[in-house]
């Protein structure tokens, strides 16, 4: 598994959201963006801002704050998100298919090229715009397709055999919606999802809180 | 909005990570369980393992490591999960769907017992065991049952809106799935959900790869 250091992970996670700001600037025909009015918008402290975006390479001016479209193309082009990518989904239950729906995506380069199921009735139409195969077909379709990416999103109990068979069949870089711990060779991308540390951050903010009022 | 250091934040997101191995511990009947082992399961540094688990007020002991009942109780303690929270969910879309299908929650003490759609199609029936109410319902039935907490998963439009009728129902927590950066009074936890922050993560490894390939 290719490892990061832990210690940009949480920068790195935020750069969608500054992202989206200097887009929504950039709407608005603003040329400048200051660093103190991001940390406002997303409830952050103004020398954190700029030591998240300073990793992009990216620096503001003083008393004018950041250009709005170097900003943009600094953050997208640290994240790769100014060049198209083409995924696959394994999986397309709720999750799988809330994911494929997800608009940002695109906007971010990802594309959706084709999904895989277990599921017969699942199979044979598409689902936004790709098109939903057997899972019987995964290996011979990932070869042909070149594809290096892909979303897991199987149950919990598939999840390994899945991601083995997607590692042979040529993929490098796993997004991990099951709550398996996946075993891949060194050189392998894996991104873990688990939708309950959202949970833990919001459970976490509601202590904080009846500390407070307590 | 209710603010957390956000120091903290990291760790707080990895404690789901490390309550399901010491759970998996549990169950394969061990009694103690390193924290070597736990990094290595995770793919993080030892030290950063007992960072993490300091938090909730555990420390391990010197050869043997953590005591895994102990463990198990310290984190959810912390997060509060060792109690029942009810919630609803506003927008029945596929996330929407997804996220109340989700087996990991209730083992949190997490029991989504109602949700609301504007859509009249997707009203009426049970939904994963709880009802799916009209959006025009829910003022008054989230005052009725008490809630506290809500997850928001309705389009980006909608977002605010439905957010300001919550907080005025008596919702002091709001889960926030949509790209709206919600305005709250100060004594109301939001906790913002980006999937696009998972995909910057992985999108930040691929390049990691890259260049160590290259």
């Amino acid at each position: 598994m290719v490892k990061m250091k832990v210690s940009y992970a949480p920068s790195v996670r935020r750069l969608p959201s500054y992202l989206l700001i200097a887009k929504q600037a950039r709407e608005t025909g603003d040329e400048y963006i200051s660093g103190t009015i991001i940390a406002q918008e997303l409830n952050l402290e103004p020398i954190q801002v700029r030591k998240d975006l300073a990793i992009t390479g990216i620096s503001g001016k003083p008393k004018r704050g950041y250009p709005v479209e170097p900003l943009i193309h600094a953050i997208e082009a640290y994240l790769n998100w100014d060049k198209r990518v083409d995924a696959i989904v394994v999986g397309t239950g709720n999750l799988g298919s809330a994911l494929m729906g997800f608009p940002g995506f695109r906007q971010h380069g990802l594309h959706f090229i084709a999904a895989f199921d277990v599921d017969p009735a699942k199979t044979g139409a598409d689902k936004f715009d790709a098109p939903v195969y057997p899972m019987s077909e995964l290996d011979d379709r990932v070869r042909e397709m070149g594809i290096l990416v892909a979303v897991l999103t199987v149950p919990f109990a598939n999840a390994q055999e899945s991601a083995d068979r997607l590692v042979a069949a040529g993929i490098k870089a796993i997004w991990n919606f099951t709550n398996a711990k996946l075993k891949t060779p060194d050189d392998i991308v894996v991104q873990n999802e688990d939708l309950s540390s959202g949970y833990a951050m919001l459970s976490m903010k509601c202590r904080i809180r009846r500390e407070r009022l307590a």
